[in-house]
């Protein structure tokens, strides 16, 4: 545990000076803007996803630095989703990671903007780096696939209209595996595709990506559910008028279905990865412990 | 003129149909969604940007089909700015193409995610088509730089924050050129990176793009102080608050930058095509004589 802390802490120190440096200077013109895109970006996240990325592509013996720009992309992808459901118009979300969202400290006007930004940047920061042209046309539809069509955009959509009436398992599933876990599927995924693996590969991984995905937004309910607000940095109990798995399962069922999702992750990536995979594992692990 | 019109509307055609193929279909889940979607996209649009990407190709000698998933691409990355500019935090405007805006029939929220779904969308479709690999991340770059860092959206947020002062000629060019030049800037070029035009070719047509994206603000800012509102399907004479060319020049001296303009694109333009670039030289015409 020890040992799985300080590598995701090394991965997460390359992410963070990558952000660093991809981004434009926030003295720049017009300021507001890039400082919002920075306020965002630097808020405290753990980097779930980039790290991802950058793990699978070292499990599999590629030079992780290869992929940065593309990890880099995930993230302020990642960021972009997270301002744009904030919004008054969307979720309505004052605090993230302990500190005002951003339409809070910039205004609404502002907040679209630099979301948008976030994301023609991330696209943009994508086609960098050096590998060949075609593995990066490859990880841009990936990452796009992950977005929309039936990606993250759909499951956001799905939540707003499940709010309109009592929401099934089926609801849920949808909202959970497109909403949160279409994006951390795609993380992985990227990884591989960053690595040149074989489709066999491609598809266990994206197995383990999707399974602990799901995992990481049920844990999300659970901590909803059952967590410390402090700890966790944003306003809890507020979940139990949406599509839960706390509020369809029950806390005892859902956290079986979690147990048996990081089971499945972590046999996907023990029969693709053997013992290259088990930073990979002790990742599926953590979702399950986690407090924040 | 005749002619004009009329390969403009072949034109026209070729990006409506290839628009209604790369779309979702709108019955599919989410439905709101991709009504949506729909909704900004057939609203009646003129296709300036796209037909310009085609137009630009077919005088390289380019066969223009080879780049229609990037003309499409860029189309419906217009239609997204579109969406977000006229949100309520942002422009509030009511009306579009003679159509109430899309958050005003399906809500804010719906319209902000259209506008992520469709630039989402607009990047999947211009990594598909014929051309080399290298060749769709050369126009992914050109088109995301068009969009920031220093692009569409820095003009957009410059307009917004102009509105707080008394607007220079300066910050008219600066909001002109980004938020309505830089794209359309870019669709000329697209077309030409698409044609593998040499460098020389590229900047002289970049030279026409930027020249007829600023002549076409500058004959809006003219068509909000003196056009008529039927004709033009918008509400006008709302833009003397902002930077306008007509505030800050007065109509005589805005129409005579215009005429400066076009008559500079169309140097560029016989310069780098000669008699191939008959269509752009009409193009630049058919701008500053436009009435809506």
């Amino acid at each position: 545990m020890e040992e799985f802390k300080r590598i995701w802490e090394e991965y997460r120190k390359t992410v963070e000076e990558a952000l660093n440096r991809f981004l434009p200077p926030e003295d720049d013109y017009p300021q507001n803007l890039y400082k919002a895109m920075r306020y965002a970006v630097f808020s405290g996240g753990k980097r779930l996803r980039p790290v991802l990325t950058l793990a699978t592509a070292e499990a599999l013996g590629q030079d992780p630095k290869a992929l940065l720009p593309q990890a880099v992309a995930i993230e302020l992808i990642h960021t972009f989703t997270l301002v744009h459901d904030d919004l008054p118009d969307i979720d309505n979300d004052d605090f993230r990671r302990g500190k005002p969202t951003l339409h809070r400290v910039f205004g609404n006007a502002i907040a679209i903007l630099a979301g948008d930004a976030l994301f023609a940047y991330a696209f943009r920061v994508a086609t960098e780096g050096p590998l060949p042209a075609e593995t990066k046309l490859q990880i841009l539809r990936e990452i796009n696939d992950a977005l929309s069509y039936k990606g993250v955009i759909e499951g956001q959509v799905a939540d707003i209209e499940s709010l309109q009436r009592d929401p099934t398992y089926e609801d849920m599933l949808f909202i959970h595996t497109h909403k949160t876990g279409k994006l951390i599927e795609a993380s992985v995924v990227v990884g591989a595709l960053g690595s040149h693996a074989s489709s066999e590969k491609v598809a266990s991984l994206r197995e383990y990506g999707r399974n602990v995905g799901l995992a990481f937004q049920i844990m999300d309910d659970i901590l909803d559910a059952v967590g410390d607000e402090k700890e966790v940095g944003k306003r809890l109990r507020k979940d139990f008028n949406r599509a839960s798995a706390v509020r369809i399962l029950g806390l005892e069922r859902a956290k079986e279905e979690m147990d048996r999702l990081v089971r499945e992750a972590v046999a996907s990536v023990k029969e693709s990865l053997g013992i290259r995979g088990e930073f990979l594992v002790a990742m599926a692990h953590f979702i399950k412990s986690r407090t924040y």
